[in-house]
């Protein structure tokens, strides 16, 4: 299996720097007052489809053969992954198939729709919907972009990385959700090439807690709900690709409650004025964890993502999460 | 009196770029079905301080002469202006002073005082604290920065609309929301000299159309009140420079009742996953009542800020706005 390197990191930076602009890294004054560390966010969130997967989506595009992307991909989701390929299919114009179970978030899957893609929704969770893309997969000959396993997708997103050096050379830290693991391995790999000091943190959910576990106890370890908040963070299986680079190469992991999740989301709103979704509230969360260890430094958090609905964002401002 | 040219915000471009990174022009897919229209969003909210108006202040600081940057200069305001001018001061090492009301957001207060400036609360409203920023100006030889007469602010926050241009070049219409009036007078002068056929439409509140009146009456107008929800609409006096460009150059004016402002922050968080404070939302909200004559066009909604106060989103989002 091809794994990610920092050169195929920087192939990619061409490819997605056509279609978007480098996000910002934002330094926060206030934020950096109450943390004691000098506190900056890079804004994942203010890409066009709300999240850091379009990098992904586009470097994975990029590269599909011209006879395959004639055919069309194929791909299931509950929501950021889906939007990714939606969008860098439409830019290249390729057809676009997204699978998601029955009762899905529907500002998800009309923003997929919007994006041009053909939403089939299907089966009662997402293992049931990932048999209809299988199946879809082989009858009409489409290709399957598997959210955690495609390494263009991973490249594509470790662009960001590359972009937090290029702002801020003297990062001390960097805090990144985990949820599939591809922009922790972006992280970890960008870091190691430029330097390998930087401290790496990853984020889960205690409710989503099966990376967490993988790496602490240094084998594959699965979970039965993934039942958090944030969307973005909920995997239940940790995939091969991203658990052997996360094992070697993350220096901290962070483990956060439902409360706190919905503490990062205020925070967001109160300290950035960023709408951001669980996941990309999380490193805000976690560092409220870290002030003793990252006092003084210079620490970036990844807003890794903007989309959160309005249900739950009423929610979350009445603290009922 | 200097006016503003378009060789000015040329000019402020290269100064206002050694600070910030152009703002995303974004296009929404689900918010074109919905308006009719091929709907962009300048999002000027993704700005280090959540406002255009720090352009402003960094072309501002930029033209003060050394001898009075030393001495340093003082504001009075209730928000994005005194943020920009204490993030464009401490970029060029100048004291800024900041007199604001007391009862002013405590929010926009703490901003502008982590950004180094010195804020000094006095008076009942704004123009109490005004009068103490006069006898401070002459006491200590302060320059003082007004919002709505000084070109240079002007000629920086021109620049988001030189990019807007740039972006977009087949752009028909843009939504701008008018307060002091510095980015309406910025769109109406960069498309005088890029492409005179594209509208400019201003948006102001019901509850505070000053300039509103004024562009309607071809003289100038004062209201009582200002008492809206959108701070950055909340102007009572029209001041010359600003009404003498806007007079002859915007399109169009809509007035928003406050339920409306409130159903534009509404409609960008919902359908832009974006916190847009009121007046940043107006445009947004401006647009749902002019889908007949948009229809088709490629049409930019200025998201001015998204210094939105926790408070006021909690009810905005419970519709008690």
């Amino acid at each position: 299996m091809k794994s990610v390197t920092f050169q195929d990191i920087i192939a990619a930076r061409k490819v997605v720097a056509r279609f978007l602009k480098s996000t910002p890294l934002i330094h926060y004054p206030e934020l950096s007052e109450r943390l004691g560390f000098q506190a900056y966010i890079k804004h994942e969130n203010h890409n066009p489809t709300g999240s850091f997967k379009v990098r992904g989506g586009l470097n994975f595009m990029h590269h599909l053969p011209q006879v395959q992307r004639e055919k069309g991909v194929i791909t299931a989701t509950r929501g950021n992954h889906g939007q990714s390929i939606a969008y860098a299919a439409a830019q290249f114009e390729v057809k676009a198939t997204v699978v998601v179970p029955h009762g899905n978030n529907p500002e998800k899957n009309s923003a997929m729709q919007a994006f041009g893609a053909e939403l089939i929704e299907h089966g009662a969770d997402f293992d049931e919907a990932l048999v209809l893309c299988e199946k879809l997969r082989t009858e009409r000959g489409l290709y399957y972009v598997h959210p955690c396993m495609e390494p263009a997708l991973f490249h594509g997103v470790g662009t960001y990385s590359l972009e937090i050096f290029e702002s801020l050379p003297h990062v001390d830290a960097i805090i990144v959700p985990i949820g599939g693991g591809s922009g922790s391995c972006g992280a970890i790999t960008v870091s190691k090439a430029i330097n390998p000091n930087v401290k790496i943190i990853g984020v889960q959910a205690e409710n989503a807690p099966a990376i967490y576990r993988s790496w602490k106890a240094g084998h594959h370890i699965e979970t039965d709900s993934c039942d958090t908040i944030a969307d973005g963070l909920a995997t239940r299986v940790p995939f091969p690709l991203p658990l052997s680079i996360l094992q070697k190469g993350i220096h901290d992991m962070v483990l956060l409650s439902e409360t706190e999740i919905a503490d990062g989301i205020r925070s967001a709103l109160r300290w950035t004025h960023n709408l951001a979704e669980g996941a990309g509230a999380a490193p805000l969360a976690a560092a409220h964890k870290l002030t003793t260890e990252l006092a003084g430094k210079n620490v970036v958090m990844v807003m890794s993502g903007a989309n959160l609905d309005t249900e739950t964002l009423k929610k979350v401002l009445a603290y009922q999460l």
